[in-house]
């Protein structure tokens, strides 16, 4: 199915990719390879759940879906989705044991293994994929098993992904060299600076995160893989994709087979709709701030949402918000309220002053792309550690979603947006952005199509993925030459002793003899 | 001196740059940069010593030289190289405590300190440098101290190389990791696949290159850097430029700011001298044979020379041969000598069937360019690793210096010409080449420009730089940790012996009072 694809001297034909995609924002800029690839004359097969909660909604332009049925139904993962956000954003009214349990239960409810039997076990879907001759499958680990697909395909994978568990998965099985005493694991709250306490505490979280990623993969997915593991099959991947680049992330080594293509999906921006245009022209000198906290985020915290609104009817900006549920009670008339927000044409408004985020890595990439200074309010996960890198670089202002008050906002965006150094340093951090060899998209088609031209890329995979964590290490070889010197020095002190009783007994015998 | 410089919405100016270049093949490819920047507007000076093989005989084509005298004559470094060729290329008719002792009065010699010292402790030339307010020095490791100039300067550091002792230098200063379980290193005779008994080896070749490196930097070079090292002299450097790709060298991760433009010095080949070409075309269907050993080897071993030449004689191919000193008496009519080759060219010339090589990088990486088979004949330093693998990935045979006999050469020569599979296993990795998201000289120069327009490139520099290497093992936190178990162990001890002793008394006075 592939013919050769126009690069230097070769020609150009569509190659056949089959693209297994995340959830939510996942989805959001994995669709953005995915006009691309259309684009370029590609044909696109995109793998979805019948339940799945986004990716189904899209638009099938250009490409094509092919299903598979789940027992459940899309209201219960939606539900476990609300559930989750639930559970961080109530964090603070609930105690630490009803946390866990809800967690736990969560877990329970939704296993990997029931989404990863529900796709490859499904023998339409499995025969209907074989017979397209995928020429590279695309894959973000979001959702479970689409490596073990692949390798029952056949079919080189590519692995599209941000950062995975504290980089254990790129560690662990793609051979990334993480080192605890300058690459600062997840829950990040340092830099790459540490003193020594706050290596000790690095240290002990790396410890932490491998041993529940081992047993995490080693009861939910090994089970599936066998004869082989988890780690063994993604670490089959030719290329990984990683959504993340040096200006907004903590430089450290990466095998020639990692491309870091962070920002990729920003593009300059589209005009706004005309009401939306009006109001935002209507902000004069002031300008605007855009305030998200992300599509997951459905208004769970009225208390907080008040909060919110009394702050931003203390400022002169005019504020757009994007907030789905109840509107809150103490909006001002300088706030509207929107069910969605074209977000990325918003930041590159020549008017806008500021970004309130969750600091989601979509919406960071966004604000770097167009320079916009941060105020963010993290959620759960990756995010503090997203907006901790931009306060670092003095680029943004963080709030506690949990203790923060009104004034402690209306404060923030103060300070971002009269404080002429959050500009500036966020305009120097876009800078870099914009300053690579390559635009991050163009990296990404380029890889994509090189292992569609030549069926993967081996040239690139480090032969540390052949060898066991104690070969890694040299600890056999340590053994043998430890081995060898004792062996040695045995010997030596045997002969020794041998010698010594030799020239003993001739002397003992020699006095007897006289 | 440094305007802004076109890359997206950059403006163009001129920037000001001083390049330390290394002599012979060094200078060769190093060169191809001096000219790429003078093509793209920006004022070039070239360091060089007065005692300078071949970069003082370079034409100023668009650059200019600034010299600092050296107190000794160029006739000296001359013999210098001519006596280190002879080393090795009559090593096999000399005893080894012989070798040793000739390669150990060459160091005596001429020192790295004295060549260190002609060029920073002459003020002329500094004071000079110094008004003329570079933005970055491109430097060659292979002539000493640039990177400590540049400190000095107060200047960016780029390094431009291939790969220092085994990796070592990459390693240790550069912070590049590599591990000897599966990064094969100097003298390389696996690939990066080892078994145990190669691992073994491998190791302690790890170790002993390492225990070298650092003795030999700690007496001949840390002296003049006082107070800092080398290591932190150079490990400054902003970006390293490595002469190498992986299609031609074993993967393994590397930081950020190590950038892979092997082969950036190849063309696509230029007309023949008119002489040459008839020459060429003479050769008919058969086609034509290049045989080059380098730009230090003079014909020292004639015996060696009269066999090539009988050899040469025996094939139906035309020879065009690089060789300066005397001429062979057993020459052929098939085969021509020259004092200088143009190379690149005919590499490039359809008619090439197979190149005769020394294993040189440049050559080499020229031969990948044009897709041309090899036979190789390494006559010391990296160039048998160079050469041994091409002959592992199937593209070049490998024939030993001093043992090869004539029917060797002749067998070799007919192997990669008549067995099709040397062709297409180098066209492989001819096109692993050119199948690259950007060509190596451009990679190159985008880095050199975003250096001067960003005065460096510190967020693609890993913190490890700060570590020493106890806290870069986390070894300082391993001790912690093991004192604060030990001590919790030794309180629970003492507590529980506490606890029984008490229990016993109480128990004993108990039975008393009873």
């Amino acid at each position: 199915p592939l013919g050769l694809l126009l690069v230097g001297f070769y020609q150009v034909e569509s190659g056949n990719v089959l693209v297994i995609p995340g959830e939510f924002s996942h989805w959001h800029n994995m669709r953005v390879i995915v006009e691309e690839l259309v684009e370029r004359n590609h044909s696109v097969t995109v793998l979805v759940s019948t339940a799945s909660n986004t990716v189904k909604y899209a638009k099938e332009e250009g490409f094509k879906f092919q299903f598979f049925s789940v027992s459940r139904e899309e209201h219960e993962f939606s539900a476990m989705w609300d559930e989750m956000t639930d559970i961080w954003v109530q964090f603070k009214n609930s105690t630490i044991l009803h946390t866990v349990s809800r967690v736990i239960d969560l877990m329970k409810n939704v296993s990997a293994f029931e989404i990863c039997e529900a796709m490859i076990k499904n023998e339409t879907v499995m025969g209907t994929l074989r017979q397209s001759k995928f020429d590279v499958v695309l894959y973000d680990p979001f959702t479970p098993c689409g490596d073990l697909l692949a390798d029952m395909l056949n079919v080189p994978l590519i692995v599209v992904m941000k950062m995975f568990f504290g980089y254990a998965l790129e560690r662990i099985c793609g051979q990334m060299p993480s080192t605890p005493s300058y690459t600062p694991t997840h829950p990040v709250r340092f830099s790459d600076r540490m003193n020594f306490p706050e290596r000790v505490q690095n240290f002990l979280q790396h410890v932490m995160l491998t041993t529940i990623f081992y047993t995490l993969t080693h009861v939910q997915l090994n089970p599936l893989y066998k004869p082989i593991t988890f780690c063994d099959s993604i670490g089959k991947a030719e290329i990984w994709l990683m959504r993340s680049y040096w200006n907004w992330d903590y430089p450290r080594p990466f095998p020639p087979n990692f491309v870091f293509i962070g920002g990729y999906h920003c593009k300059p921006p589209k005009p706004l709709p005309k009401d939306m245009e009006d109001f935002v022209q209507s902000s004069g000198d002031d300008g605007i701030v855009i305030f998200s906290l992300g599509s997951i985020y459905k208004n769970q915290n009225l208390e907080m949402s008040n909060k919110f609104a009394s702050a931003l009817g203390k400022i002169p900006q005019k504020v757009l918000w994007a907030l789905r549920g109840e509107k809150p009670e103490t909006l001002a008339p300088n706030t509207r309220i929107y069910d969605w927000i074209p977000q990325k044409d918003l930041l590159g408004h020549p008017k806008t002053k500021a970004f309130i985020s969750h600091g989601g890595s979509n919406g960071i990439f966004e604000a770097i792309y167009h320079g916009v200074p941060l105020v963010g309010i993290p959620l759960f996960v990756d995010q503090f550690e997203n907006i901790l890198f931009m306060k670092n670089k003095g680029a943004a202002v963080m709030l506690d979603f949990f203790k923060m008050e009104v004034e402690d906002l209306v404060e923030a965006l103060d300070t971002v947006i009269n404080n002429p150094s959050y500009k500036k340093n966020m305009m120097r951090i876009s800078e870099l952005h914009h300053d690579q060899p390559t635009k991050p998209l163009d990296r990404a088609l380029f890889w994509i199509e090189f292992v569609m031209r030549n069926k993967g890329a081996k040239h690139l995979r480090v032969q540390a993925h052949n060898l066991t964590w104690y070969q890694y290490y040299c600890l056999d070889v340590a053994v043998f030459l430890l081995a060898v010197v004792g062996l040695f020095v045995f010997l030596m002190v045997k002969t020794c002793c041998f010698c010594i009783r030799m020239c003993c007994w001739r002397t003992r015998r020699k006095n007897k003899t006289e």
